[in-house]
């Protein structure tokens, strides 16, 4: 089978790969219909993330079709379309217990890391029963897509944990597509202001289509300032941050408000200055979180309710033959304004 | 009256002072017959604190008598017992609605800091109708001084925010009151393990009398490599910072598993390294929090009960005419093991 | 000035009343400009509420103008619109300080109970601090005095104390104006399916037009029956009751799915049975809870951020002189089709 | 193998069976070395339970060692020592998800149900990974028996549910096994009163050395008047409801405080009298639960941390062979003052 593979850092190539087959009697194989790239991909590109060796196949979003089945796999059987998480959860373990999948201790972020992923006709993927979602009836594949991690991630990382709540006010750090999924998913909770702060005016514009309520451009040093006057003063009850530097942590300090939480999406290579002399006093949270896909179930729910439209993150579309353009699309948002691209088999 | 004043930076005195009047319906004056010094007090000595003006009396606890009493007072009679909260709660604004008491816009922190304090004959407590506590018949008065703040403070700050919980495993950093505060009120939730950490063996003795089950010396730099031995390399539930300084916020970071807490109170003076680049996938919170004093109700109920003993931390007596020994005997610790100083009237 | 005087069961009339005027420091004279009329009020009229005695003028409701205040009232003053709670608190007792107003020790449902009500030209509020709210410039005045009462009782009773979520599914019993307030603030969280339910086709026609996303006529008592085909043969995970009989009480135990609440909004007059032989092994939640207007400053948050309409529930216009025929219209909903009704002074 | 068979209303005896072996990847079979009898038991003798059918050998609590196992299990290995959970989960369902084993749709209370029990030499564990428990080394096994099931239910359905907390006050109606057990694990949260509500006083007796703090006879029908003067006349934060009939849950409703939480634990056998005519305002909750065993590891570290004992609860020791004389005590608990008796292979 074609496979799109790491092959240290800044190489990649499509490569012939043999069809993955079952290793064990809780995995499934998964014929792809659709995947997508994401930012860690390029992360891994970079040669940032040690875990994943060379010769491994990226890719960690998807939906497609069982094609094998392990013997005790209880809840699938061969021909069903799934949604595959971009996490794998044994289901068992004490993190599992506790829908802290991302900490699984057989699983967690594995696909397209230490086992080969989706950017591929075939997948193997382990502990199927508790990694893979049936895909309801009817439903848009490619739109959930967007379920495999984005959303969850901007969800659970950001709006969940950022204890979003009717009437509050929200800032979001960054406009991309992890921002803008969070933006998406925050407003299941009818916040009354949602502000979105980025450098590039392109996506602040994506952003108020989203249903930003005010949009800041952040390149003029004055973020903090303008937010103030925004909010009466007082700052946000929620900050995300979906970027990851030092510079973006610092406007989510600048503008919490007393009580209020930050709550992290971004991956992070350094460390960051953390406010103290100012926070200790201000009875503010800080939460930082790698996706759990514990969301799916009700994301999927929404998604049927219409509550939102997963596939407004779509912007370019490929088959999987075009899989290096859709890198190179993707890798250039700024130019290409790329948000998610998908990847057809 | 007799009245403990900061002069400036590393100046006090005792001084004469006119006894304070109503100022507003709903102020009332306190006789204080027992008050004690904070941590805060030295640091304002030190001029750490640019809100209090020199010419203020100082101190923010004590219990005492209801002396004179505001027109729209309604729940204290002149004579009353009364323990006197740090902070003062106007009861109206958005803050005091929502329990916030910290941020209350016409009070929070206020009692010897931006007015005169407890460290007098008399203080003038403002808005006492939700800033004093009656002081249930037949209780110790010496031993509810520690609700003034020291016990709301471990409690609100370290316990609550730090979500123990039972069988959970708690690490304490800071063996000083307010880490041992921390500790007594840690164990109203039975969590497994609690160690505590600091570099004076004297006061980790002190802990183990408190409830410590285990104690690490954090002075030979191998704080993090025998909690994790403790805790099965997983780390704690829940970290409390109960010093204010980075190595010590470091260790919290050092030590905390995925899905914690750290719960700050230290009172920090610079801002500390946050270590996103591995905490940014841990599913942790980070929380901070000037005291709110919305537990006294609480405390005082299971100090009635007697869950917890918080005369134990109570070292030393002084009458008002000793405070400044008194303040010395405080503010040499490591010396004299001074946790707690009572000075009565 | 004219009054609204409840004069014994089956009796009311208009009649001249001499103006209120401060009683105590932390009153406020209140020039009403718009009230209405709710259930309760129909309910003394029946002679169903003992602590209303004859001579007393109705209505708990309104928006006005403050015309005179108490000494120590500090947020307000003359001149300022405000909206007036149904609920008084005093702020002070343990109640009031976690929220629980309609519990106040010194207030909580007086206003045209035990004291004189807003169906008048003035009315005196009593800790006029924490019980009246400031009306935001260029809000539709007449839309916010929905949230004197019925849209706190909705969301509090049924929308907070039901858990409603994103992706969940609800079921609400009653499709009248508690119900369809319900039904609004509901939306707040995304549910999935929002199911009315009510005897009325026009109720529930209404119901569509509100969004609920499935109706049931309850007439044929194959309610459940009909649900359980909309919901999987599961339930909904929240079942609000805004009737306040056992029949409708009854339905939410038969429709309740397993981890689900019914959260009771109706005022009851009777006894009902409660199918512990079913449900003790269940997993469900039944609440109560009397309005405490503690989420009026989020309401009136969501209002202006034009997350709600609130005024969509205004179906009748009257002058004040009008006021015996608003209550005729009122009392005639099944055939006015009245949902609430504005009297303008 | 010698089993305890149920042979129909009113029968059981003692017989032969065959041992049973492995039926699905996912079984285990268990020596049992300890197991105990539940009131649940002389249910289903009663014939009060539809589905456990004559044949069926009893018993859902008890301890062993893994004498076989299927080829999918990965966490436990022949010869582990293990503790048995009375609910069986399959760890992949919806419910099983969100913890709520009780109601997995693969499981739940099946063990000496629906299918064959720990009343024997051996047992088959269906879903072993997700239902057994490993036993912590040098723990005593007999203690741990109490956390198949008894303990698990007094703390889930009773303590968790009814949301106790530092300085509240509880009341238990029923001072039998699961009463005491929820008088054990209430004091992890440190309440400040736990009164003890029975009609007999060997039985209040034993709650006294448990931790209660006041008892109650109720025989003579002054249960909520006393209650009142223990509580200043303001009622339990906390009724946990520990028999399963009318008149004990009439006392729950008499004495529950406003904000307060009935929480069932009782297995009912006809519907109750719930008097919303008067609690509809009153702001409580009333839960229902069947335990989920979510608890078990928790309540394991708890026990491994000596915060509770265990074994208090039991006061009988049998070998297998005399396991109807054990029936016969436990049945008699009046005369016996039985509250557990251990089964020995």
């Amino acid at each position: 089978m074609k496979a799109l593979v790491y092959l240290g850092p800044g190489q990649k190539a499509v490569q012939e790969r043999v069809k993955p087959s079952i290793q064990f009697p809780t995995d499934a194989i998964v014929k792809i219909t659709k995947t997508t790239i994401c930012g860690t991909d390029l992360h891994i590109l970079k040669g940032d993330v040690a875990t994943c060796a060379p010769g491994t196949i990226l890719g960690h979003e998807g939906v497609g079709i069982i094609e094998e089945i392990g013997s005790s796999v209880g809840n699938f059987k061969i021909g069903d379309r799934v949604l595959i998480s971009c996490i794998t959860a044994c289901g068992k373990c004490g993190y599992c217990r506790r829908q802290m999948y991302s900490h699984c201790i057989n699983g967690g972020w594995i696909l397209g890391n230490t086992i080969d992923g989706t950017q591929a006709e075939y997948v193997r993927i382990p502990y199927a029963e508790t990694s893979l979602y049936p895909i309801p009836k009817g439903e848009d594949e490619e739109a959930l897509v967007m379920l495999s991690d984005i959303l969850p991630t901007g969800f659970e990382c950001g709006v969940l944990n950022g204890k979003i709540s009717p009437g509050s006010n929200v800032a979001i750090v960054g406009s991309g597509p992890i921002g803008l999924s969070a933006l998406l998913s925050a407003q299941f909770y009818s916040p009354a202001k949602i502000i979105m702060i980025d450098l590039d005016d392109n996506r602040l514009e994506m952003a108020k289509k989203f249903g930003a309520t005010h949009v800041i451009n952040s390149s003029d040093g004055k973020t903090a300032q303008k937010l103030m006057e925004i909010t009466n003063n007082i700052g946000v009850d929620t900050a995300i941050e979906a970027v990851g530097i030092g510079a973006t942590f610092q406007i989510c300090q600048d503008i919490i408000a007393p009580g209020g939480t930050i709550a992290n999406i971004g991956v992070h290579g350094k460390p960051v200055d953390l406010h103290l002399e100012t926070l200790w006093s201000k009875n503010i949270s800080i939460t930082t979180r790698l996706v759990d896909t514990s969301s799916t179930p009700m994301l999927l729910d929404v998604v049927v309710a219409k509550k939102i439209e997963p596939k407004n993150l779509i912007t370019h579309h490929f088959k999987f033959d075009e899989i290096l353009k859709a890198y190179e699309t993707f890798g250039n948002a700024a130019k290409t304004n790329a948000l998610k691209v998908i990847i057809s088999n």
